[in-house]
């Protein structure tokens, strides 16, 4: 049977939280085991609406690596890369312009709501406007075979496939793959504000990079249930971050059960549950955190790692790149 | 005082004619001298209407380049290369694509009269939409001051310099060039059915490959004044397309000047100036073609002299494109 070949990544916007690790982290050091998984630092993409503060994305590359290797992204089982540095990427993303009309680009789902988000209708850079083909061109780069999105991603991929069965009937060879959506059991993790989402801009997450100290400060200061104002009162596990993250991250199901119940009914307090809390999240995070002050001390063993990995991901993508060329009629060699 | 950069180009969709001869081809033999000169194969901006067919590209790109040595552009002097071995122009396009708006694109005149001609409104390809961005990168990636275009493509040229002024105070430094367009004195040769325009698609062409014999046969069959039935009749010099090759491609003004009268007074046949002007033409075109025999002889020759001309160009572009990635922090280094 053949292997699943993985295309993920992040942009390098911030360090990770305990959000990504929830949403995909966890993930890829599971699939890294039965899958050849390429992992990408998408600062290229990053750039599309950080164009005017290039430094934080290049300062955020090294801290991202450093979040991986902590969480247990083994370099000898996943190749870890940098999109600048993969020029077949551009290459591809220009061939495959011609392969799509600027009236399909304006349909996609995922860009509009982005779009409208942003408040840019107006000032819509190209960039942004076109980078689901720039995705696409990610994938098909590494002939992904299974790309983990969540739903609001799906026409993604879809335009992806789009471009892939354009490209192979065009030129009458099927040189690219289709890939299919990895949707994530697990949704989004609430910030500790218990707000949907745990951002950076949201001010609302706990970094991988957080000190125990930090972690614990953090969890005293969450969002809990407003209306369990006494201990007495009955709670609200619904909604409530806390037992949201227990959930997420505690082994001791029968304990978190118990607790609930006991929260539910009333005679539990706040501060006993996010102690618990507490001691989960040490459990998972402390050594996560101290491998990565580890990794953080020596950036230049990190960008060696990161560097490693680009060459092997170069290779693939250069070989990907020589074969649409070869069926384009591009296949023109440079003698040395 | 600074020599002058030009960029300039052709897309290989076909042999190169009489009206390429008079509008650029001639003009380059004469800037080599004072100017450092890069003409460019558009071989990938030639895929944008013709990705359905690249194998009549591949096939035009040594064509071309038979018709610039024939002509004397000297790979001495200039530097031709083939765009799609240039792998700096899309990665520039890309980081470009974050300058510009679909807005501004939208408003492109250029653009827009070409999406009109060609009635693709709805089924408009992104590549196409987007190609002043992808020539912007063609244009700095070489640092070029000066570029030919005709005055329909103006805009093309303001789009570019927009980019380089965006570029240049975005990352706080001049790496950038802004270009001059060079707009040619000469403008379009007729056809030689009298057409406005000399093109392949109308079937009206004379060729720098054709034969002498086929050049003969062409002139013979040219489209003069229609009014002019009788040799004693008046002819009309005006809108003569006879006429126009004779002013374009004639030593003789004084003999000329002459012809031009004896028409219009009536008592000279079109045959009588036609086998003149078969002679002007086989005395500029004569050493032009058979150079050129001499050349599509040997195909080898000629794509190591395009190769090698690339080889040159990759290696200017690849320096404007690591300046790009220093001030876009983006200048990481493989070590090998």
């Amino acid at each position: 049977m053949k292997k699943e070949i993985i295309l993920t990544g992040d942009r390098p916007t911030g360090p990770l939280h305990l959000g990504h690790y929830v949403g995909s982290l966890a993930n890829r050091v599971e699939l890294q085991k039965s899958c050849t998984q390429f992992v990408m630092i998408a600062d290229v993409q990053a750039l599309t609406d950080n164009f005017d503060n290039p430094k934080k994305i290049h300062d955020n590359v090294v801290e991202v690596v450093c979040d991986y290797l902590a969480v247990g992204i083994d370099p000898k089982m996943t190749t870890i890369f940098l999109q600048s540095m993969i020029s077949a990427i551009p290459e591809l993303t220009l061939y495959y312009m011609n392969l799509v009309t600027v009236a399909r680009l304006s349909r996609n789902p995922t860009v509009k709501a982005e779009i409208k988000q942003k408040g840019m209708e107006e000032s819509l850079p190209v960039g942004f406007f076109t980078y689901p083909i720039n995705q696409a061109a990610d994938i098909t780069a590494f002939k992904a075979t299974l790309v983990p999105v969540g739903e609001d991603q799906l026409p993604m991929i879809e335009q992806t496939n789009e471009i892939v069965r354009s490209f192979n009937r065009l030129y009458k060879k099927d040189v690219l793959v289709e890939a299919k959506a990895l949707v994530p059991k697990v949704g989004r993790l609430s910030g500790i504000d218990g707000q949907a989402k745990m951002s950076k801009s949201l001010n609302n997450a706990i970094y991988l990079g957080d000190s125990q100290d930090d972690i614990a400060k953090k969890v005293r200061s969450m969002y809990t249930d407003p209306k369990h104002l006494r201990v007495e009162d009955p709670g609200s596990v619904e909604g409530n971050p806390v037992f949201e993250y227990l959930d997420a991250f505690g082994m001791d199901t029968e304990k978190i059960a118990e607790l609930k119940a006991h929260y539910q009914r009333g005679g539990l307090g706040d501060m006993v549950v996010k102690k618990y809390l507490i001691e989960v999240l040490e459990h998972v995070f402390r050594p996560i955190g101290e491998r990565r002050k580890v990794y953080a001390q020596d950036p230049g063993q990190v960008m060696g790692i990161l560097l490693e990995g680009t060459k092997n991901a170069q290779a693939v993508a250069q070989d990907t790149l020589d074969q649409v060329q070869k069926v384009m009629y591009l296949d023109y060699v440079l003698e040395q």
